[in-house]
């Protein structure tokens, strides 16, 4: 790969633009910026910028674009597909452009920059009695830039939509420096086409989100947390439509698990406390949220599944401390999955139908492939998204395992395909999955969205190589 | 206007494509097509063709597309800015695409046609004992692909979304006849640009949307209404705002009137009972959906507002039909309009946080353009967006009261666009709204919109002269 290096002239007019806190070209600094999280891709650029407004952000592209340099947006640093890992040029980190812009409790909206960190726009909400319901593992340093440039899904999507559904404007730095001012705090507005979409799940290529009006809702409250152990996903499943069709929308989240998953959980802590006597196949996770009676009426749907066997066990948490146990052993599965070695992981979801058919096809066949491989399978049931992990068996060595990716990955997205589904339902494309980009979506979808790039970024310089 | 003609040739060939009950040239049979239903524009084309299948409308715009023929798609023609009056060439008419093709009730989805008419897609819903929650005046004869061409808004959208909101996958054809099918039945989806939003609201300009997946929900049970008495807006907001503390999500609409709404509706039916004493200054439609014990809650929430002066009179629906009268009053009042004469309208939205304010100024400010005007203000408060409907005043001429029709479109606009709103809600652009999108979006946004049209319909054949 030839690294182009950004003219010295233009280093200077970054500087000019950012002033001394703006700007840092020190190694160990620029680093953390372009090292992936987990080590899993090192990137290059010539100088991470951080603007603290948006002008400055529209100078500092205007500038890139008339010389065609590469620009790299970066909230967080926390994605899983690469898509922040420079390529060369400039990098922009929206670190400094963290103000709450405005809250309006009656119009139940607020407004932030891009760099706000989620938990401090979750925490800005709790403050005047309201909710954001946007929710994941990393919201302790992801920015909300970067949820939107990744469509976020996270643990409350079955109730409250993707980072997507939580959006009602944005402002975007267009490829070119011009600055979209779409920060419209409006529930209905049917002025043309919808261009915040566009912008909402594109990883940056064709912009960079400098601020968003998000929804906020009213608290939760009477919040209940069970967990429910069961045989197959297949009996998970059924439990879901009932509580479904008895708590209607109150249902918040419905997550399940595997035995080796719980296996691995309590294997690496001692913290958290296991509520059954006895390991089950499977586990569902399931949160109610509503004003009114779900206790009794979650406690009469569990004892009823119970006796139509159709479940072998349910807790339903006391207190907070033993609802936040059992969210910390599903937050603990992907933490602790390095321990079991090697690991080769897939991002699905299919129609939620569907999910029990994956999961019976998935488990089959990649055992058939590779004897003792360790499946953590857990996920979002109520979303149909699973994150199918796959770790090394004790009996294989590192290299030959990982020497599986490509057969295990065909194996995995080609079931989820013929199930209707997709190979990457949460995290995104980035780097990571550019090929399969190719090989699942359809050469119509492709060209559009390659027209669409072409037209809205003409000189390809908003984070080049990524998605397409 | 010079009418170009459809060369003969062409139409032959599109005779062909759909055979001989797939199209007209009856200028009778034509004329309710190129009619908008309230008679406000009449247009014109050479032909009316009905495909039957996805094929054939990909057939048929190919053809027209390698000519240069222009393209109209229509629905139910029930659209309220003439988004699908024809101006020559080829109307596609949607109406024999009327099949339900899947219902999935286990991923509460239904994969439809765009002709089907939306009260088919409820029914056929409830037949399966789920819930399609779009509702809107024209759900007799108004057709899905129209509902999702223009983002159609109603009754619901406090609850569930704009019908933009009720979408997974969409199949589109595109303008030079290419088929897009997205049709994916997946709630999380992270493939690059997310296209169905592009041509959701782009009222046919930049393809035809000929089938969709859509969410379907659990049913509603406990529907509890209430119609509200009270002196102003401001009040209104406060009793929200309250019944969305206490009642959480289980909001679904909170509509609003006045009084000259009221009169209007009871002056001109006897069949609707009023069940107060008094005319009051305003009105609330308030309707609570939940499993639980929203009746005592609503009760006590009302109690409670009448105590501390908030509200003047409330009456919660004992039954059905009670509840249906309360409904039947707010949809009469668009019915009876044209009783008090000429009238001006406007769809406007504005934070919900506004809606006070700007119904406070426009109502002073166009009593003080034009005296004695009758100002029909209604709709969705929990949506910020209100019908600001003028009706002629008795002392003034028809052709007088229309000359004003300018003006006071700007004065309202002008309210809206301070107070961050919009002068187009939920109806769309069309042709009646082209002036207000060039005036009132920035030149910017203009600017990308008029590319991706370039883009994605370079001949510009899709529908011409409607949006930008």
């Amino acid at each position: 790969m030839i690294k182009m290096k950004t003219p010295e002239h233009i280093l200077t007019t970054l500087k000019e633009i950012v002033g001394r806190k703006g700007w840092t070209n020190d190694e160990d600094k620029i680093e953390n910026h372009i090292t992936e999280w987990r080590g899993m891709w090192r990137g290059y650029c010539d100088i991470v910028i951080s603007p603290v407004n948006t002008e400055e952000v529209s100078s500092v592209i205007k500038v890139c674009n008339a010389s065609g340099i590469p620009v790299t947006p970066q909230g967080g640093n926390t994605g899983l597909v690469g898509a922040a890992v420079p390529e060369g040029g400039v990098l922009i980190s929206l670190n400094r452009l963290n103000r709450i812009r405005d809250i309006d409790i009656h119009n139940n909206t607020i407004t932030v920059d891009a760099g706000c960190v989620l938990n401090e726009i979750q925490i800005a909400a709790e403050n005047v009695e309201r909710f954001f319901p946007l929710s994941l593992g990393a919201e302790g340093s992801c920015q909300i830039g970067g949820n939107l440039s990744t469509n976020a899904g996270g643990i409350r999507v079955l109730r409250y939509g993707n980072a997507r559904d939580l959006v009602l404007g944005l402002e975007v730095v267009l490829p070119d420096g011009r600055i979209w001012n779409g920060l419209r705090a409006l529930r209905k507005d049917n002025t043309g086409y919808d261009l915040k979409h566009l912008f909402i799940g594109a990883e940056g290529t064709l912009g960079v989100i400098t601020a968003a009006v998000l929804k906020l809702f009213p608290c939760q409250k009477d919040c209940k947390t069970a967990l429910i152990a069961m045989d197959s996903p297949k009996e998970a499943l059924k439990l879901m439509k009932i509580i479904e069709t008895e708590a209607n929308d109150d249902l918040s989240s419905y997550e399940i698990l595997n035995r080796e998953s719980m296996e691995l959980v309590l294997s690496q802590t001692s913290e958290l406390i296991y509520p059954f006597n006895n390991l089950h196949n499977w586990y569902a996770l399931v949160e109610l949220t509503s004003p009114t009676r779900i206790e009794q009426e979650l406690e009469s749907i569990l004892s009823n599944a119970f006796k139509d066997k159709l479940i072998n066990d349910a807790v339903i948490a006391n207190n907070k401390s033993q609802a936040i146990n059992f969210w910390k052993i599903r937050e603990a599965i992907p933490i602790y999955q390095s321990k079991l070695g090697a690991s080769i992981k897939h991002d699905i979801s299919v129609p939620v139908s569907k999910v029990p058919e994956f999961l019976h096809l998935a488990i089959q066949l990649v055992r058939e492939k590779v004897p003792e491989i360790k499946v953590i399978a857990f996920g979002h049931l109520g979303d149909g998204n699973i994150h199918f992990n796959l770790s090394q068996p004790p009996t294989k060595e590192v290299d030959a395992f990982l020497n599986e990716r490509p057969s295990l990955n065909h194996l995995v997205y080609e079931i989820a395909a013929k199930l209707g589904g997709s190979f990457s339902a949460e995290h995104g494309i980035g780097k990571l999955k550019r090929n399969e980009m190719h090989h699942y979506c359809s050469k119509t979808e492709i060209r559009v969205m390659q027209k669409l790039k072409e037209n809205i970024d003409p000189k390809g310089t908003m984070n080049p190589n990524k998605i397409l």
